[in-house]
């Protein structure tokens, strides 16, 4: 038996992801094998592809943080699962291949809501929501909540988990025109030019800020008192098609560092969320997956921008890039 | 009618603080007349006395943020209370009288379980303690949390807030003989130094740090994944009885500058908190004030150190000043 899988071989662009064959692995003890339908495809996927991403494994690897589909066959001690099972899984690494192996610990029934394109959709933003949102702001009932990246894979699913948690949320966006998409959602729309220019809008417990880069001061001076800030990124380096080493250094150069003595002035905290990193940490893996749970009581729905065939994953990344992200980019295995 | 109060009217030694008389003001509208049977004394009162206070106001001014004792008069339209009541209140700044006017909103009937001393001695800690660990933190079951400052007014309290919410907590301190007391709370305890020595002290979801200053780095190394740490002050540049300027611009300028992307590689978050600026705003005055309902529920007890003679106001604060906190200095009015 063979299975197919993109690697990355060489840095550089996204003409150089190509399918290859590969032997594959049955599971062992306390393993899943599932049967591919959908791959994620993230950021942190082109930054790995273009050379820069600092927790890559040595080429040649597989990139890919997680798949959804059907149970190909349990190793010997899994009592979870059985062959059939339709199934997500958080893969680190390694998920953009038509059959992966991995720990039962990795491996959740998909969400009885969802579909398979939707569950695939789900683990890395679900994560990044759940770890923002529950783990470090510890967002209540009442709280006032400013979503930055409200149109964004986790935006969506942090406006839909910040609502069920009895909190008022806004949400921005840089395109007027999905001002009613974010409404839909329950929360209050205004484009970033609105916002800004509107100092009324403040007084936030939390503020979910993906842009980093310069645009956290100010985004700070809105929070709160005693409130908080969870930075998922540094998207304002890579947001006009133009991504490039000289722009995302640039964003980061404008990062801000915080003097602990300024804080106690402004009585408001700040955290900076790795999700992908934290995912390396063995307890957290089935600690998260676990919490997929949630997604069904919850009623949360991913929001799926576009599936490419696996064939033209380089088209993937190519939109991923030069569009930036609109709803998931996922890879279909036939 | 008159009373008395201790104004702060030239900057200096703690011989400058004298009582004078003054006439008393009898309760406006909304308002409540106190006659104060103690005055807690804080830290930031010996920094006012000092000149170097940021929030002070111009003198001559009465310092002092929390009193308890008896409802003098009720002014109209107050319901809340009647002659005689038990209460305490904070006050910002004025706490330093025999008798104090404010608005029925800054008062609070004694908890059941404490008598006026225990009264006198909580809002300032507790209002910290309550901000810093329900408000930023949100403790809550399970948490692994560290307070720093366990034997000094707010660290106690945190202690058994911490523990009331299920959280397992550890407390420190610099002197091995104060460690039965912590046990006594509750909590683990570890000297400082013990601390330091042993790495495995770590995970923690929760730290309350005081110390501030060089401090604060090796500390936030001992966090958890997605934990947080709220400083509540430089008390590292105040411990040694030569408490100075240069001491605490020394510490201040130890005090780190936080980068941003750095703390995406930590996967944590970081507050600071300074309750007494909390206080000048006036939303968060009556909702301090209510959640001191918090007090008899949780059956939280503050600790008094000692009591003086409110004519002995210059020996509390040499006592404060010279050998810090080992618990609540009040002033006593007869």
């Amino acid at each position: 038996m063979t299975h197919q899988q993109i690697a990355i071989e060489t840095f550089g662009a996204a003409s150089t992801l190509r399918l290859r064959d590969q032997p594959a692995r049955p599971p062992g003890p306390g393993e899943v094998a599932i049967d591919v339908k959908y791959s994620g495809v993230n950021f942190a996927d082109i930054q790995m592809r273009l050379g820069f991403y600092p927790d890559a494994p040595k080429r040649p690897f597989v990139p890919g943080y997680e798949v959804s589909g059907h149970v190909a066959a349990v190793g010997a001690g899994v009592t979870g699962f059985r062959a059939g099972d339709a199934v997500v899984a958080g893969t680190y690494f390694g998920g953009y291949a038509s059959q992966v192996t991995i720990d039962a610990a990795q491996v959740f029934p998909l969400p009885r809501h969802l579909d398979l394109e939707s569950g695939a959709a789900l683990p890395v933003n679900y994560f990044t929501a759940r770890l923002a949102l529950h783990e470090m702001a510890r967002v209540r009932a009442g709280d006032k909540v400013l979503i930055e990246c409200a149109t964004g894979g986790v935006g969506v699913l942090a406006i839909q988990m910040a609502r069920a948690l009895g909190a008022e949320v806004t949400g921005l966006t840089t395109s007027a025109h999905k001002k009613p998409f974010i409404e839909g959602l329950g929360a209050r729309a205004f484009t970033v030019e609105e916002f800004k220019a509107d100092p009324a809008l403040t007084g936030y417990d939390f503020i979910l800020n993906a842009s980093g880069g310069a645009e956290i001061k100010p985004q700070r001076a809105r929070l709160a008192i005693t409130g908080r800030m969870v930075c998922i990124g540094i998207s304002s380096g890579l947001k006009d098609g133009k991504r490039s080493f000289w722009r995302i250094g640039l964003a980061a150069l404008r990062t801000p560092r915080i003097s602990v003595l300024k804080l106690f002035d402004q009585n408001s905290g700040i955290y900076a969320l790795n999700a992908l990193r934290v995912l390396q940490d063995p307890t957290w893996v089935p600690r998260l997956t676990q919490s997929l749970g949630e997604v069904a009581e919850l009623d949360l729905r991913p929001h799926v921008g576009k599936v490419f065939a696996a064939s033209e994953a380089a088209a993937a990344h190519e939109l991923l890039q030069t569009k930036g992200a609109t709803g998931k980019v996922l890879l279909a295995w036939s």
